[in-house]
């Protein structure tokens, strides 16, 4: 198996202060999807490549979004000479509006990319002006010691761009996203190969690729395959509305249902926040190229034959409150499903949410419309390559070294494994983890050097926070158990002067406050004895009520809410506080949280 | 679109008192996995098949497990002349210990079913005794006016049975879960094909079919493919340890592991409560034929050579305690994973769990080892039949009526309309949901009649409860905001005699208790001068205190943690006791809920 740092890997070398060696530091984007940020470091100089969120695990409640730490680039902000960005997915800009301003460092990024970085900043609001500067592919920029160079590549959103560095120690590839689509949209939006098998003849020193689809055999499909599809479903349902759910910030596929729906009659109907949001800027900035009048407002498509209006709309992930969601539960403004409609579901499930997609296609079905999805018909291409198209790439660019990016664990393990089958040899292939360092030197060698900090910034709200998962864990305690809270008021011998005040949230039968009285009663009153009798002292209180009331609740119910007592003490000077925690620390925030106000819930989007 | 009732379905016909009539009454089963459970009445006499429960979705936090709402059963219980057992999957068998008591009616299966159903009784501790009616396929067994028949089937659990019911208004088949597996381990298991021909040349009413696999193309493997796949693996990784993990029910994958190692020269480590439990039984009941020289204690198999054994253990879902998550975690007492190891997932993940799984995958590699799944190789068959077997069963049984069961809303549709292309005209087809009352009568026409009672009664610990969300609303909650706790003492003119004590859980930065202590103490004392003005009255002081909390703390930190205001009055006889809750209503209980003392967890088991 390739080079991977395994287990605990805080054995790893101690920091070394070597001078002229060549740094590749993923930050986010390895052993996960989204997130993305990799930085290029040579003496005293820094390039970043894309800085993105995730959006949140399940266990992650109440979580809006996750964000890079990036502790170690602002600890060495003074060298970094810019952020160079892919392309304008959430996974790959999202994090701007949060890390920008606390490096404040120049942006690169092609048009479509740098108007979706700006549309974030403004729904931010964050005052911050950062500084943008257009590129486009064949292009080359100097920052610092490197030439930074844009190639085109093939990918679900325009304007996605491969990235090369040349640097001290030879030249650097990031795929970006990509796939080799050779019947792009538009038809000149395709993976430029020559550029790319260019950069191979010239010698690449390291290759860093998209490991997203290393699992899946062949290649994948040219966007223009569902064009077709969509052509036939126009075709066949020629007496039905058509209501299509697809990424927003896919404008080839809003491209191609617009110009099928021109063709076929048929006047458009947009719906969805961020589908009208995507489609307009891409508009104003010519990505999309559409007639006004081809489309309608609700109103007027409510005056028109179904079968003469299109509709497309956000919600292809089953996200709660998108358009789709919302038609599937009868609780849309605009649009009643029937079986007059026939809904097609342009996309695939990302990881994790094939139950909420799963649970909107049930619900269509209980509309009465039908439904065509995944495993019908060529209804999505997937913006990833396959590993045929991974070893396309490999073959062109000949790098000496191989590192796997963007992708879970599994991802880029089989991604080296294909490197492997390619030829490059087991010691120049490495599989790193955020956080890892990869160093190359000026004698042609590569090893691990040490860690540098990382990991997750969670964003909740308008609120940063690090946290080292106590925090969530209190949150999934009370969502599994529920809480009980108690008031106590003392005299200055420690017993009640008043009746116990009881309420619970959240536990199920047999938890009801009033239910469980004589039993919280019992158990606080045991607690007392103990303090009275000096077997316990009094700022002990509150977790020997916790532990006699899970104790007893525990015995009789067989469930152990979270317990909070809360003791005021009447007639004296002194009152115990009940701040200490139960057996759950407080959690500990490494790094230095503040509020982000006034920011807005990222809209539902991401790479696909 | 064959029948099915939309949207509100409360406008159904009223209750009707037509004697004779034939109805079918699934109570569990449709528009879901698992909890299967219909029940078929014939003026005084009902039977039931299967009485399963079902695996908690996500938004169900902290609940173990569902089962089916059996009022009505309950209610006409001196009816029902038995529960007629298809197989022993949990999703079949499940709720009975929890279901039989207050039915206390026969039970009647084959003898690994009832072995099985026996060994849940004896987990729950439930002083009641069962009656027991060993059936074996081939047999019929009279039932009040009807006669019960069993057919052999093939599933992933041995003595798996189709039940067919003689009623006085024709014949009605269910299917049970089922595939036709032409090369069924042991050579004799398979779908006993001519028996279900034969109910269909003597004119089959109705049909209920497993529709679990209604999208899947084709025809389903054999599980002997699996074996075949095995052998591959021994064979390839003759140096390697071999670990595989399976469901803990499906005997048939054990016994060809067992079969492979000895013919491998390999002993076999079993890992797992569940593995072990399932094994155990089914060695003591003849259903795997294994020499005892073959199984190894972890302790032995620490003294072997990693090529001389193969580990069979649970965990092929990912879930969280079972054997080989904790492996992957490195958490596991007799198992430590390295690059020396090839992992084995002898499964697909059912709905939902497809991030555990990934997860544990994930994990596997960074562990070092080798991991085949899915996609790999035929390392698993499902049990249930895909759209060709479902078609020939169709083509066999060659119903007058048919109604589609067991799955997802959109596999039953999809079932139904595999049915149309079949013949069968859209008035004869009846997509069902739980509650929906299909009635046949004499004149042979089939109608939906008045929904009776269903639902889900949803059993956390030893808690059973049915409710309408509210319980599930506050966790979701509390798990996504967290919850503050504040307790005033005041005296009778509504002034504080103590201080204030707060407590929080689950609140992200800038909630911790301490830091919102000014805020809380201002939103407090505009309550009580509400109060003291007269403006406010007592009574409603707690929910004017989370009012005006929620004012402040929205407003300065953007974030709505549930409030528990707790109120003692020093100095009068009465005290307010802030029992009523914030905007969320006490969930309702529509049933008897009760406990269940010493009832255990069930294990991780299910139809897969």
């Amino acid at each position: 198996m390739p080079n991977a740092k395994r287990g605990r890997r805080s054995g790893a070398a101690a920091p070394e202060r070597t001078k002229h060696v060549l740094k590749i530091i993923p930050l986010g984007g390895l052993g996960e999807i989204g997130k993305n940020l990799t930085a290029i470091e040579y003496d005293d100089d820094i390039i970043v490549i894309d800085c993105g969120l995730k959006f949140p695990e399940e266990e992650m409640l109440g979580i809006d979004f996750v964000i890079p730490d990036v502790q170690y680039l602002i600890e060495k902000k003074h060298k970094i000479r810019g952020i160079f960005l892919t392309h304008g997915h959430e996974d790959h800009i999202g994090a701007i509006p949060l890390v920008i301003p606390r490096l404040d460092v120049p942006l690169y990024g092609a048009p479509l990319t740098l108007a979706l970085v700006e549309h974030r900043m403004l729904d931010t609001r964050t005052p911050y002006k950062p500084e943008y500067n257009i590129v486009l592919p064949g292009q080359t920029v100097r920052a610092g010691c490197f030439e930074v160079g844009f190639i085109r590549v093939a990918h679900s959103i325009p304007d996605s761009m491969a990235i090369y560095v040349r640097t001290p120690l030879g030249v650097v590839v990031h795929s970006g996203d990509f796939k080799l689509d050779m019947t792009p949209i538009g038809g000149t939006e395709g993976t430029d190969l020559a550029s790319l098998a260019a950069l191979g003849k010239e010698g690449v020193t390291l290759l860093l690729s998209d490991s997203t689809n290393s699992e899946r055999p062949g290649f994948t499909p040219s966007e223009a395959i569902v064009g077709r599809t969509f052509e036939d479903i126009f075709r066949r349902y020629k007496d039905r509305r058509i209501i299509i759910a697809a990424f927003a910030s896919n404008l080839y596929r809003a491209s191609q249902v617009f110009a099928i729906a021109a063709r076929f009659n048929r006047k458009v109907l947009l719906l969805g926040r961020s589908m009208v949001s995507y489609v307009e800027l891409a508009m104003k900035l010519g990505y999309i190229d559409a007639p006004p009048e081809l489309f309608v407002t609700s109103q007027e498509a409510d005056h028109m034959a179904p079968n003469r209006t299109v509709v497309l709309t956000t919600g292809s992930q089953g996200e709660p409150f998108s358009g789709l969601v919302l038609m599937s539960k009868a609780e849309h403004k605009q649009i009643r499903l029937g079986d007059r409609d026939i809904v097609v579901i342009s996309a695939t499930p990302i990881p994790g949410n094939e139950k909420l997609v799963s649970n909107t296609i049930n619900r269509l079905f209980v509309c009465g419309c039908d439904v065509i999805y995944e495993r019908d018909l060529a209804v999505h291409a997937s913006g990833h390559a396959s590993r045929e198209e991974q070893k396309i790439l490999l073959n062109l660019i000949k790098p000496k070294f191989f590192m796997p990016v963007h992708g879970e664990y599994r991802h880029l393990v089989r991604h080296s494994q294909l490197a492997l089958e390619m030829g490059i040899p087991t010691r120049n292939i490495f599989v790193l983890q955020n956080g890892d360092v990869l160093e190359l030197d000026s004698g042609g060698k590569a090893k691990f050097a040490a860690r540098v900090e990382s990991g997750s910034v969670l964003v909740d709200g308008v609120m940063l926070g690090e946290f080292e998962g106590s925090l969530l864990r209190e949150r999934k305690e009370l969502s599994e158990s529920g809480v009980l809270a108690i008031s106590l008021v003392l005299n200055d011998e420690n017993r009640l002067v008043a009746k116990l005040q009881i309420d619970s949230r959240g536990s199920i039968y047999g938890f009801d406050s009033e239910n469980m009285r004589p039993d919280v009663e019992t158990a606080v009153e045991r607690a007392l004895e103990g303090v009275r009798a000096g077997a316990v002292d009094r700022l002990s209180l509150p977790s020997e009520i916790r532990k006699k009331i899970r104790e007893i609740l525990g015995r009789n119910y067989r469930a152990y809410p979270g317990i909070i007592p809360l003791i005021s003490i009447i007639g004296a000077g002194d009152t115990v506080q009940a701040q200490e925690k139960e057996s759950v620390p407080k959690a500990k925030r490494t790094g230095r949280p503040r509020r982000a106000r006034n920011q807005k819930k990222p809209a539902p989007e991401r790479n696909q």
